[in-house]
């Protein structure tokens, strides 16, 4: 049984690199606090007797021999980084409660038959570097090393110049690190176990997700002299795909629609906006859906922009298609939740997840454990000692079970 | 008679001070731009025999001597700060074609009766430092020097840090340099003059203005797994206060309604914006009529915001009343237009300016010439030679006019 004090502690002590007033974490990809807490899992893992190896995008695996090193390890992994108002939580206790699983087999001198592994995959939050999953998409061959080197962030800063800077390009390729699988266990970030008091989410699969970029164009004026019917204010125009945007989300639940992120220039008080930048963020469990959403979306653009006389360009930047995890690995997961006595509940995952990149390239699955209030992406994010323990625990039986098969 | 190719010159040359890419200029106030265009103008006035004197918020004045010095001076003033992307002639022109004014004034040895001056009034845009107009206000006794000095630009640095950091917090009490009329020069901002194809405006007045700021607080949260039934999305809130403020400038025409400035927090792609920070430009000529467009805002506000669960605060941070400027002094203006052989109409300002703060104090006036197509705070803005020409003339007839009655 894994120590659920051990992983708490751990927990707490991480939070510290970029922890803000409002306990949560602000530990952007490829910052020096990232760089600070990929020193702390390093060395932690190295402590056990594990090898950390990094790979050309920053992708950092620490293996555990096991008894027949001819085998492909299994892996348990998640992400470090967080949101600019991030939790203690979202990817840390996957990564963590990993290291937890890894600190019992050494503690109880366990030996597997496969060697296990921890893998911590770089800027799965795609805040600073849009999109998400960037380097385990890398990994699995759905984006070049190169495309990853060149996403800029908003100051214009690139991945690889930031990969370098912190001493995480390591010299292994991309994807030349195999595995037969990989578990990743994660904080559910939405409402349903909390809601059915289950303490496990068995998670079958992983919704579909597209991105997109709009800059709206009109006419930096002046608020004071310019009459109404003469202007053309690109932050009205935006404000109108806000409202349309969101109520794409509203009609096609449990689908979601959401802008994030908007820019707008000049920015000034008495200047009618000129130009505004802004994402959109479209997903579905059901592909056909998402692939109405985006008609839609596009369709309100060209409704609302253009008798505007605002310009507009919109790309789709990132297009990650709803994905079905491996149904072996989804069983041991079932069997080690079974195992550890807690209640359970097959479910889809409505953030994107670093597996769902993985599964194109091994048996992939996760598992999910309760949030408060379905929270995340916030400060305020609360997973229990309890739910963060279980989390640890059906990790390590469904490692344990499918190393044992 | 004034020398045209010689104020285009100093037009063109001051306009490298902060000149951007686009041909327009970004010198926001108590920038080391405008200390640059600063240092310019005091060597230039002192090149002419003026005495420059500078107040305790920046305002300079350079003074020239008449026949009778126990006379008040006559003033002509305007302002050397610009927008982030603002062009080369707001506020400039109305300095650059004083000092041309006093430029033919020495060159001729022409000796008025009341010594003559060029003022640059600091902060008139705003646009860093709220509210515009700031230190002709302190000046005019409307705001107190402290309140300046607090003002904080959106990354928290003082007005008072900035005005020492640049060495110009002069000694001289803001207000204690009296005069007896100011008449300044300015662009229209406004499409009026162009359409009717009249090249001076004689202002007989401001309209009202009243500036807010709002904050939006909703909830950070996971655009991927937080339900739209669920959300607190501060970014849409905002979006619908944007539509109806500019509903409410729709509806009240001639008077204007504009959100020029907004920040979303946490500003990421995958983050339901949990906190929006916006302002809001009202105007009207008619105070009646803006107090109802005041009123119509903070009911928009409450239908629009309490029932998304959207908390918020609102705060009017500015109130510049309608003025209406001297008559004695709007004719000197005709006279001079008249003199000069201009076709000129009456009008109401729509922008704001120093002059209506400087007409609580002193008998005040205004003349405005024409920019194309009425663009302004914008790096296009475009007045012609000829144009910028003639309002100098103009300005110079109308100083002579007063000192002469
Ligand atoms: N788990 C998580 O928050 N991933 C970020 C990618 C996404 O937006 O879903
Ligand atoms: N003239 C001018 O652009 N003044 C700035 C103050 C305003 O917003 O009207």
């Amino acid at each position: 049984n894994i120590n659920p004090q051990r992983l708490w502690d751990s927990l707490m002590e991480t939070a510290k690199f970029g922890g803000t007033a409002k306990g949560g974490i602000k530990r952007l990809t490829l910052s020096d606090e990232d760089r600070k807490v990929r020193d702390w899992f390093k060395a932690q893992c190295e402590a056990l007797g594990c090898t950390v190896s990094v790979d050309e995008v920053g992708n950092m695996f620490a293996v555990r021999p096991g008894r027949n090193n001819e085998l492909p390890p299994i892996a348990m992994g998640s992400h470090l980084d967080t949101q600019p108002t991030g939790g203690k939580f979202d990817g840390v206790l996957g990564v963590l409660g990993a290291l937890e699983a890894m600190r019992t087999l050494h503690e109880q001198g366990y030996e597997t038959n496969a060697p296990i592994e921890i893998v911590n995959w770089t800027n799965e939050e795609g805040s600073r570097f849009a999109p998400a999953m960037l380097a385990s998409g890398v990994f699995a061959g759905v984006f070049t090393p190169d495309y990853a080197y060149e996403r800029l962030d908003r100051d214009g800063i690139s991945f690889k110049d930031e990969l370098e800077r912190i001493g995480y390009r390591g010299t292994e390729k991309a994807g030349a690190h195999k595995f037969q699988a990989m578990f990743e266990l994660h904080i559910e970030q939405g409402p349903i176990l909390e809601d059915e008091q289950k303490m496990i989410g068995v998670v079958t699969g992983v919704q579909g997700m597209r991105w997109y970029e709009v800059t709206v164009t009109g006419q930096d004026a002046h608020t004071g002299a310019t009459p109404m019917y003469l202007r053309k204010n690109a932050l009205l125009g935006a404000a109108r795909i806000i409202e349309a945007v969101d109520a794409i989300g509203q009609k096609h639940q449990p689908g979601v629609a959401t802008v994030g992120l908007i820019e707008n220039k000049p920015n000034s008080r008495n200047v009618v906006p000129g130009e505004v930048f802004f994402t959109v963020d479209l997903r579905h469990p059901d592909e056909e859906v998402l692939e109405v959403m985006e008609q839609e979306f596009r369709a309100a653009l060209e409704a609302a922009l253009t008798p505007m006389k605002l310009a507009y360009e919109e790309k789709r930047i990132w297009n990650s298609p709803a994905v079905k995890f491996a149904p072996e690995l989804i069983e041991c997961v079932e069997h080690g939740a079974d195992k550890a006595g807690f209640a359970f509940r097959r479910m889809v995952s409505g953030a994107g997840h670093d597996a769902a990149y993985i599964a194109r390239v091994a048996p992939t699955t996760m598992i999910f454990v309760p949030c408060e209030g379905g929270l995340s992406h916030n400060e305020a994010e609360s997973t229990s000692f309890d739910e963060c323990a279980a989390g640890a625990q059906v990790l390590l039986n469904a490692v344990i079970e499918h190393d044992r098969r």
